[in-house]
Order: structure tokens, then sequence, then C-alpha cells
């Protein structure tokens, strides 16, 4: 009986600067009464991980561009703001009042280059930016866990995006390691035994997805996720993986 | 602790047009030692409620325009095959070699008005198209349950989407009933109790990408799976919530 399991790891404290998430995510797992095994999975939100390595900036301290005053008077956005989110960004897709679609520094297309206000800190003036790195953070991360507990394990770091044609955000994987972020079933047989054609599954995106479901919604009063069950393949896998090359993209 | 238990609901016996997949679904429960609560939610992939419904089609049958036949010979499809996706839309929004994308006429963006030769019959001239009506048909799955097995269950029906930047399908919500398939969260607290300003997570989407991890993949061995713990509101939920009007499109 293929069965998925997700704890959603409640109880953790507010994580701060330098905290060892591992550690953390190990006496979380205990006071729930789950030891780790391999082939576990561990979704960190990625606003816990941004805190843990210090990615705060006071938007008091920050210099604003040229550039980023025009786009932020066009979109009514602080321009401040706006130009963390240039500096986190390698191009600029859409500006809407409100909105800036940009493709990230690490390669995926998202609003506002992931900073966001909610649930940083207790004053306005702080903003969080994502991981700098969120494969070198799952990666470490794992390695820890590999240190602590012992098994082997897949990390993801979610995030929630928007999607161009739909409503709402979903859970999507904006770092990963231990686990091929694709599953290729091209040329398996189907349920009649002939050779499967187009099927590349996101399996990563869809781990991100499922625990997304109970991190405790936008307050994300539960940051850590476990997962036990997923069927996936363990492996050396990135994020680019999982990115559309810019030569197939057909909506930019 | 809030736990998320997916369990796919294996040994279906191969759907034929007219099955009571309601009842289907008891039986396999009940083999896999489940009992239906008020609050499950359960998944099915398209592809089953199509075969119940009898959404078989004979490539011979078809009958071709010339305007599918002019862009099948422009991304080297059948033109028969062609034929049924237009049939199957309300608009094309691009044609690559092998891919068309569409605005299907249920309203959602897909690749190929979600036709498919795979896992449907044991001979190559049968494609099923998705199921005429997903709402519809997850409506009546969802009243059927309640008359078999008492209690309120939301429903939520499956198909594996491409996306615009990313590789690599996930789940996704295709037909929904009895749920808020977006938990609207603007204005609840954040953990520093400040109100959250862009909130709105799109669940059922979460929740189709959740059950598409274990459905078996490719094969579809497992099209329905069980979900107990999903933190959903009841209510009488549409397709039509999760999709992006075309005012706000930004990307078409």
């Amino acid at each position: 009986m293929p069965t998925l399991t997700l704890t959603a790891l409640s109880g953790i404290p507010l994580v701060q600067a330098g905290d060892d998430l591992a550690a953390l995510t190990l006496q979380a797992m205990q006071r729930h009464g789950l030891t780790l095994a391999d082939q576990d999975v561990l979704v960190y939100a990625s606003k816990v991980i941004s805190k843990a390595e210090g990615r705060f900036v006071r938007l008091r301290d920050v210099q604003v561009s040229a550039a980023a005053r025009a786009i932020a008077h066009s979109c009514e956005k602080d321009p401040r703001l706006v130009e963390l989110i240039l500096q986190e960004s390698r191009e600029v897709l859409r500006v809407r009042p409100g909105l800036i679609i940009v493709e990230h520094r690490q390669g995926f297309v998202c609003a506002n280059a992931g900073i966001d206000h909610s649930n940083v800190a207790d004053d306005d003036d702080m903003v969080l930016l994502l991981p700098a790195d969120a494969d070198a953070s799952a990666r470490s991360l794992q390695q820890r866990l590999r240190q602590l507990g012992g098994v082997d394990v897949a990390v993801v770091i979610n995030d929630s995006h928007g999607r161009a044609w739909r409503l709402g955000t979903v859970g999507v994987a904006v770092g990963v390691a231990g686990l091929l972020p694709l599953a290729d079933r091209r040329g398996q047989p189907d349920l009649f035994d002939r050779p499967l054609q187009v099927t590349m599954l996101g399996i990563a995106d869809e781990i991100a997805a499922a625990a997304s479901l109970i991190m405790g919604g936008a307050a994300e009063s539960a940051p850590i996720v476990h997962a036990r069950g997923v069927p996936y393949t363990s492996g050396d896998g990135h994020l680019s993986d999982l990115l559309r090359p810019r030569q197939l993209d057909m909506f930019r």
C-alpha cells in the first residue's frame, strides 16, 4: 500500500541567524515521536532557511538606483524594496501595480524576487531575501542531517509561487539536495505495455506543494515538514534540473 | 500534530465506461483497511473519470478540418488528433513541434487539450478526452460517496500539466467539489500579528500535486488517492475559482 505521510513539525522556535536547523529538525521530530530514516524527505520553507542564514535587510540601509526609482514609480512599490528586487534578479519580465515578475538570480521566475515582509520580524523596516544559494543550503542541511541522524535523506526548500494562468500560490522547490527533482519515465511501459512518450514528472515541485498544505498557511507556523513514503530516486539533483531552458521558453 | 496521510488505492481494476467509481473507491478503501470520514479528500486521476464516462474516441472516426490540417503540418502531429485538440479548446496559445498549448474549453491552459494515448486502451487508434465537465464529475462523485459512505468529503480531479517556466509536469486540479479551492488568508495575522497582504493559497492544486506523487507515476497504476488531514474549508467551490481571469493574464 503506497502511503505518503507528511508531518508538520510544529513548535519550532522563531529561528535566529546562526541557528542549526538540522538540530532543530531532529529535536522537533523527537518531540513528535519520529525517528529519521533513509529515504525520508525534509521540506523547509525558504523563509526559515533565510532567517537561519541571516538574510535580513533593513530598508533604511538600501541605496536606491535610478532604475529602481523608475520601476517603483510605475508599480507603486517602495523604491528601496524595488532596488532589492532588482539586485536579486537577472531579468524583469513584467511590471504591474504592486507586482514585479522577475527571473531570480537562481534562475526561477517569481514575483518580487521572493522578498517578503510577512513573518519576518516585529519591525516594518525589515525584509528577508531568499537564501543566497538554496541548493547549497539544501546540500549542507542534508549533510548535517546525515552527520547528526546517521541516515541519507533528501532535502527540498520550498517557496510559494504564483502561476501564469492560475490563481493562488502553490509550493514549489527553490533548492534541492539528495534527490533527482525530475522523474524521467520516458520509454517505460504504460498500463498496456506501450512505451510512454512524454513524461517527466516534476516530483520535487510536487513534494514542495504537498508540504506547503500543512506548513500553517500564510502564518508559516510549521516551517519544517517531514515526509515519508515519497517515491523518489536518490541522487545529486539540482534546482536547475527543474528550470525550463530559455530556448524552450514560449511565454517570456 | 498536523499530519497529512495520502494512500494510493492500488488494485483498482481497469475502469470501463459506466463503472461506479464511488463504489470502486469504497471497496478499495475497505481492502486497504480505511473507512471514509468527514473532511477526507478523494483525488481521482482525470483519466479514470474519462474512462468511466466513456470519453474514448477512435482516430479513424475523426473528420479533419482545414484548420486542423494546417496546424498539424506545422507541429508534425496526427491531423486527426489536432482536430480533437481544436474541438476541445477555446483558443490556441502556442504551436511547437509535437506540442499545442491551448486554453481548454473548461478554461485551463494545458498542452494538447489533455488528450492522451498512454494508458488508454490496447489499441493505438484510441485516444481519451478529458471529462466533459470535470466539476460536474467531481460533484456527482461527491454526492455518490455521501450516498454510499454517509459522510461529506471533498473531491479533486487531477491531471498532469507542464508549466511556463519549469520543467516536469505536476498534478493540478481540473475539477473540484466540496471544498474552496483557494484559501484566502488576506488580512489574517502573520507570526508578528501584522495583517498578511497577498496570500491566496491554491490548495486544490497542492492536493492534486500531493496525490500525483503516489498515483504510480506515468503508469497511473493507482488512479485514486485517499487523503486525510488536509486543512481545507468545505464549500461549493469550482474550478473557475482557480483560473486567472483573462484581464489579469500577463503571459498569454
